[in-house]
């Protein structure tokens, strides 16, 4: 007998050849005194038939076999019946009869069906991981995942980066997500922490005179977990010196531009949009803005200036903003109870209402429609070109809840009025970010990307004279209203991350504590560095078009951070502890 | 100007080209009204000239330049003067003659050259590595890392291997090495451990169904570290289903032969040798024998049988063995006093003393000649193939002592007498581990390997009726005397693992309470597989020929597992210890 052979590429070109079969039993069926099996592998599945005629041996093994058996087949491949052609299956033209059969492993009965459309619970499908991943859904996943990662890294390699490793025993710092800590045996009382990202030592090997580093990199956050975050998350890290912010968006469109095209057969057109932040709000009220539909936010503070309708007359006199969305032809559609709801939906993003107009021919029908001026019908029809059936949705508030509600409901109605179309993939860079966010309770500055980021080279001065208004040298990449990641140019000279430092409220010393390496390697030849960081979490779940995280990592975590397979985490011993000079307090 | 050029590609192709270089300045020399600055960029260095005649302005800002300060030179490419050449650099025919400098930053003068050669104390370099890793030697090391990964990558890609992410917030396991422990937040008195490696979870992704997985994976011990240990380090990881042990030994022996024509373009011819473990003890005693000079150990216990030497005496009656190395021709290069010497290096490895002959001429001489029989000196020669000139250097004491001292012996002897041909790659599998160790201690047996390997077929009975004689279906890959890793093929049948944590003093409960989960995965139809895991450090470590495992980890620590860069472990503060509600215990 020759090699074991993959049951998923049998075709009809393999007619009259013996083969060797190993795998899986997905079902097997006992029809006139002949059995079915269908044998399954990592490449799919070929139906094998055992008839007492070929061998009585082979067909007595077979009626003992049940789901999920380990079996090894040897056999001829046929074709198959005109009749039983199954046009769905690859495999579907021909079948193996089979000559031998051997149980490799028996399998109790699996606790839910290897099927695609499985409507077990995930903490069961979690719990029997190893069962779940038999799943071709998940398979294809796992290969998509596969695949994606040896493009990028293919490329980059191609682009002269070096793969190099960073440290996950590393120094916990302050200035970010929570920490996972790990406690050190040698030095008692103190620890490591988990790395939220490999920042610092992406820049540390820029100062080691690599200039191109790239790595598939494992980071952790101790957060409280929502449907798209994990403990641990593996990011596409790269950095670069020398380059600039348009060279280094070049490059990661180029790279992004293979995947698209070797994963998923997709031509994307370069270069890539760029949007400002401050336009990306002011268009989509988002700063990941989904593109695949228009609707976009209509800005008609000016028009009603003077309107005599109280709440938009307070949200424009405390220096806010009216806008609306214009949704097209769906005037007849939404009930007035389906506005209280689309109202209810407003409310979760900070606004107090939802104003809204029909167009009903010429006339504007609705609520408000008493307090309008002729010339502010006429504006706001102009301003937004409303036709006929149109149905106008305002927000007036402060401009971070106008745009975050309208932003929000322009989601939510592309989606439910399937506006969205699912086989395009826009990418788009968010560019010109904010480089400081004020906390008004806390009374300081907190870096809106991480410390280490410039300035852009305009804005350098306005570190000293108008913080909030300085703009980081940053780009995120955004994929269909997801943010893929993003990256920035980093503070290269150590006079300015000093400034930085101290415009976020640190003493020279606690800077010094806490990140005094990296004030020190920069006064040591310093290259003008920067790079990006991208999820490929997030990446796989998109392009595998899959609507959970859980479903692109191999064995993820609940939402209450439990591996429910292995159960952990789990208690230690007494020894294990003493030997790290810990104890556990009780809860109060 | 054009787009930048790496400064070490310059060739005299490259005359009366205009250029633009940005690096670091690794040396400036001021002669007769010029500067020459070395310009050092990641791919090498070229000499530049700062000439009045070119510009005024260029040269004085160059005067301003030190050492590893970062710069931006425009030139043209010029052929150097005759007198000038330098062979060594492959840049040494050409030279750069300025036209523009900028400084990009500034440096203060490091605290060690960086240069090759370098004799400051590794403390210093660890601390400043980034400095450190501008050397040449650092350089070259980690793109021989890189390149070694991405051979492995595309040999298992093309083999159809996919590359899967095991988790790092894992479950800690007892029969093993120590654990790093992340105490968790959410399951307060919880924890995580770091994965010792991913034997469990690429099993599992076996038991998923992928049959061919591998992972560059990071590896954790919370153990006492020596100079070839780091707490944590990489494995190249891989695991099969439906491969005998032979076939992952060929495919592991090609990826090998791959990375060594890909790397250092060595051929190595395949199959490796391969040597059952108790054949490698008894002719070199070691499991992981250096095969690139001979000297194997002598039996000559059956010789000696009746020796009236009591110290041959003793050993063979209570069991034990008399081995001897044949130092060739090195009789008259030993003094007493050398032997001496030799005598205290083998009493560390247990040995009570080192029993000696020369041959000088037709006689033996030396302390024990006088107990030897005729016979029993002929049949020495005779068994040593004794001639003129060598000597005869004798263990005799329990089998392990015996082996572990003339095995240690021999690779000194190797080294002192330069018998190491430093150009050979010597690659062998061992093969036909045992299966367990017994613990005369603690009075149980251990997994000599894990719990999880699976003895040889013909050996399976002897669980129960012998189990340490039972072998285990087990190989390690040897390079010049390093193990570089080891593999196996795994229980897949849940009897025999219940087999085996029994003979491994488990209870049921116990088994239940570590590994249920594997348990449980066995009985759904677990495949047959297998895997191997090679030490990616080791293997730079080797090709790159140097004898630090620190030098081929980018961020490593030192043997109290500290990292001297970014001072961790470090402090946390109270409210961190708080959330994840653990106390650091005074030391009493």
């Amino acid at each position: 007998m020759s090699e074991r052979i993959l049951a998923g590429t049998l075709r009809e070109k393999d007619i009259d050849q013996l083969v060797l079969l190993k795998g899986w039993v997905q079902k097997r069926r006992d029809l006139g005194g002949l059995i079915f099996i269908d044998l399954r592998d990592k490449s799919g599945i070929v139906q094998v038939v055992f008839n007492p005629d070929n061998s009585k041996e082979a067909l007595e093994v077979a009626e003992t076999v049940r789901s999920e058996y380990v079996i090894q087949v040897e056999g001829k491949v046929v074709i198959r019946d005109e009749g039983t052609i199954n046009p769905v299956m690859g495999t579907g033209k021909i079948e193996v009869m089979a000559t031998d059969i051997s149980i490799l492993n028996k399998a109790k009965t699996p606790p839910f069906l290897i099927e695609d459309e499985s409507d077990v619970s995930e903490d069961l499908r979690l719990k029997y991981r190893y069962l779940d991943l038999r799943r071709s859904a998940l398979q294809d996943t796992f290969k998509l995942r596969h695949q994606t990662t040896q493009v990028v890294r293919n490329f980059l390699n191609d682009d002269g980066f070096l793969e190099m490793e960073t440290p996950i025993l590393t120094k916990s710092t302050p200035e970010g997500a929570r920490d996972y800590l790990v406690p050190s045996r040698v030095h008692n009382g103190e620890f490591y922490a988990l790395p939220q990202s490999p920042q610092l030592f992406k820049q540390m090997i820029m100062m080691g005179g690599f200039e191109k580093y790239y790595q598939i990199a494992r980071c952790f956050r101790d957060e409280d977990l929502r449907a798209d975050r994990q403990p641990e998350f593996t990011q596409i890290d790269i950095e670069t010196s020398f380059m600039t912010s348009d060279e280094i968006m070049a490059m990661t469109e180029k790279m992004m531009k293979n995947v698209m095209k070797d994963v998923k057969n997709i031509d994307i057109s370069l270069p890539l949009q760029r949007l400002p932040y401050n336009e990306a709000m002011e268009r989509y009220g988002s700063d990941k803005p989904d593109t695949r539909f228009d609707m976009e936010l209509i800005h008609v503070t000016d028009i009603l200036a003077d309107s005599s309708f109280k709440v938009f007359q307070s949200a424009i006199e405390s220096g806010g903003k009216v806008c609306l969305l214009n949704v097209k032809g769906q005037a007849a559609n939404y009930s007035r109870k389906d506005i209280d709801k689309l109202t209810d939906f407003v409310k979760v993003y900070g606004a107090k209402g939802l104003a809204w107009l029909k167009i009903e021919g010429d006339e504007l029908k609705g609520p408000i429609a008493k307090f309008l001026t002729d010339e502010e019908k006429t504006g706001l029809v102009g301003q937004a070109s409303a036709e006929d059936g149109d149905l106008l949705l305002f927000s007036s508030d402060k401009t971070s809840v106008v745009y975050d509600s309208l932003g929000a409901l322009r989601l939510k109605l592309g989606k439910d009025l399937q506006l969205i179309d699912k086989s395009k993939f826009n990418f788009l860079w968010v560019t010109d970010w904010p480089l400081l966010e004020y906390d008004e309770g806390l009374e300081r500055y907190f870096a809106a990307h991480h410390p280490f980021t410039m300035p852009v080279e305009e804005d350098l001065d306005k570190l000293s004279t108008d913080p909030g208004s300085a703009r980081a040298n940053a780009y995120d990449l955004v994929l269909n209203g997801y943010e893929l990641g993003g990256g920035s140019l980093r503070i290269h000279k150590k006079e300015q991350q000093d400034k930085m430092f101290e415009v976020l409220g640190f003493t020279k010393e606690e800077a010094s504590e806490q990140f005094g390496f990296l004030l020190d390697a920069l006064e040591y030849g310093a290259p003008p560095h920067g790079g990006i960081a991208l999820g490929l979490d997030r990446i796989v779940m998109l392009l595998a078009e899959r609507s959970n995280l859980r479903d692109t990592i191999l064995f993820p975590k609940t939402a209450s951070a439990s591996d429910l397979l292995t159960d952990a985490p789990d208690e230690v011993s007494e020894e294990q502890l003493d030997e790290l000079s810990i104890q556990v307090k009780k809860k109060l």
